[in-house]
């Protein structure tokens, strides 16, 4: 079925928020299968719908996170089994370089292609808008300025990453920042965001060999700083990315405001995809 | 005279764009000394100008260039000889971290000092609106960061460096990049820029020892794109600004808007002292 693209199924279940996504979602009949299926299930599923849309010749953007893993090992498949030809990937991280090249996927970089044809990558929040938060894998910075570099930008998620506003899972939303005075630059964020109670912001660590804590560094040399929110983030999301990016420490922030052109969700109960 | 500052003499000659600086330049008597003075001894006399508003007790700013070297060497003799105390720095590069604590200014950070009382720094232009283009040393990250956490910004220049728009020297307005696929960030910065015909954007390089052009790194190991223009930037300096920083690969520009508070020019005909 590889350039067919339908839903499948829409009946999410009672978990799906289907009044903030019920004008995106097209009525359709019962799912061919109900069996219980795992997160990492749905993500596979979301993510071989989404290489369906890949066409030989194609510059690939190839995401990063376990999802987007799911359609790396697609890809490889295909082009193994000659399914698809002549296809060039950019990859989002150096972590997603090794793995696309272990599944035999040719490598480039947006230097060599400026423009690319499709992107497909996982998000780690999706609003009803398309609005994504990503990044709490890393990889912001390179995968904002691939997918933003692409004709069309597929985003696939399992429908735990639904929410009803950027930031309202409670989990992170994450800013890259320089390490030079990285304290000052998450007192500027704590002050921007001072209206919200329930805000916290956190430098991302991990503990070494030693059981030290330090700094998670990105793929760039930077740092990462964690914004969490009781609510979610209210106001106009536009107007609050560019107070991040004057701030001079702030490198790159993981609100992705316009950028998906559709979103493949994986649900128990079947596959929708919404389109802007 | 410390403690003192008056613009002492305001007849800067037939080279100074008075038309465009009128309405900020107050009356004053013919200048004291009117001997031919290099452009040296004029940098060294508006930063001994901007150190005369130190006092004992402040947390400074460290400037880098050549013109803010001269405030560090001020700085250091008037500690050396108890003039001032308890001062404390802020370095804006490695460069004048050493400089400073070569000549005895004990040093700290924004993280440990979050509001600096007083930064003194250089520019490369200065626009009638107190707008500058700074960069040129590399190190516009830092300062920006610095700066922007001061009460108080005076900057000190020699008159060459006033211009009537920011660019309008037809030198370089830098922009601070990460390495990853500057090409491409280079791109995104001419298509901002194309309806400026003489426009031009290059990579910043230097040659190494065996003579092999290198790109310059900054402190905080980032490239820097030279963006040059014909007749200087147009339009809303603020939406240019706000432009360049969602380009992800963009860290920081060299432009500072409404930061500077007052600007001290020197000129072969005397000092004077520019206002918000």
């Amino acid at each position: 079925m590889r350039g067919a693209f339908y839903p499948q199924a829409l009946d999410l279940g009672h978990s799906f928020p289907h009044h903030l996504f019920a004008d995106r979602l097209p009525v359709s009949s019962p799912p061919p299968t109900a069996a219980a299926l795992t997160q990492d299930d749905l993500k596979r599923i979301a993510a071989h719908r989404a290489v369906d849309l890949v066409e030989s010749g194609m510059v690939l953007g190839l995401g990063t996170g376990s999802t987007a893993a799911h359609a790396l090992d697609r890809l490889g498949d295909l082009l193994r089994r000659g399914v698809l030809r002549d296809i060039v990937g950019i990859p989002t991280s150096l972590k997603t370089a090794a793995h696309a090249a272990a599944v035999g996927i040719p490598l480039s970089d947006l230097d060599a292609h400026p423009v690319v044809d499709l992107s497909i990558d996982g998000a780690d929040e999706v609003d009803p808008a398309l609005n994504l938060v990503k990044g709490r894998g890393g990889s912001l910075l390179r995968e904002k300025m691939i997918e933003g570099a692409s004709r069309r930008f597929v985003v696939i998620v399992d429908e735990s990453k639904l929410v009803p506003c950027l930031g309202g899972s409670g989990l992170a939303v994450p800013v890259e920042v320089v390490p030079f005075c990285w304290k000052y630059t998450l007192g500027q964020l704590e002050r921007l965001f001072d209206n919200d109670p329930g805000f916290n912001a956190k430098l991302r660590t991990f503990s070494d060999k030693e059981g030290v804590e330090m700094p998670f560094v990105t793929d760039n040399s930077n740092y990462i700083i964690d914004l969490y929110f009781e609510r979610g983030i209210s106001g106009d999301l536009d107007a609050v990315s560019d107070s991040m990016l004057r701030f001079p420490g702030v490198v790159e922030h993981g609100m992705f405001l316009g950028m998906a052109t559709s979103v493949i969700v994986a649900g128990k109960n079947g596959v929708t995809f919404m389109e802007k």
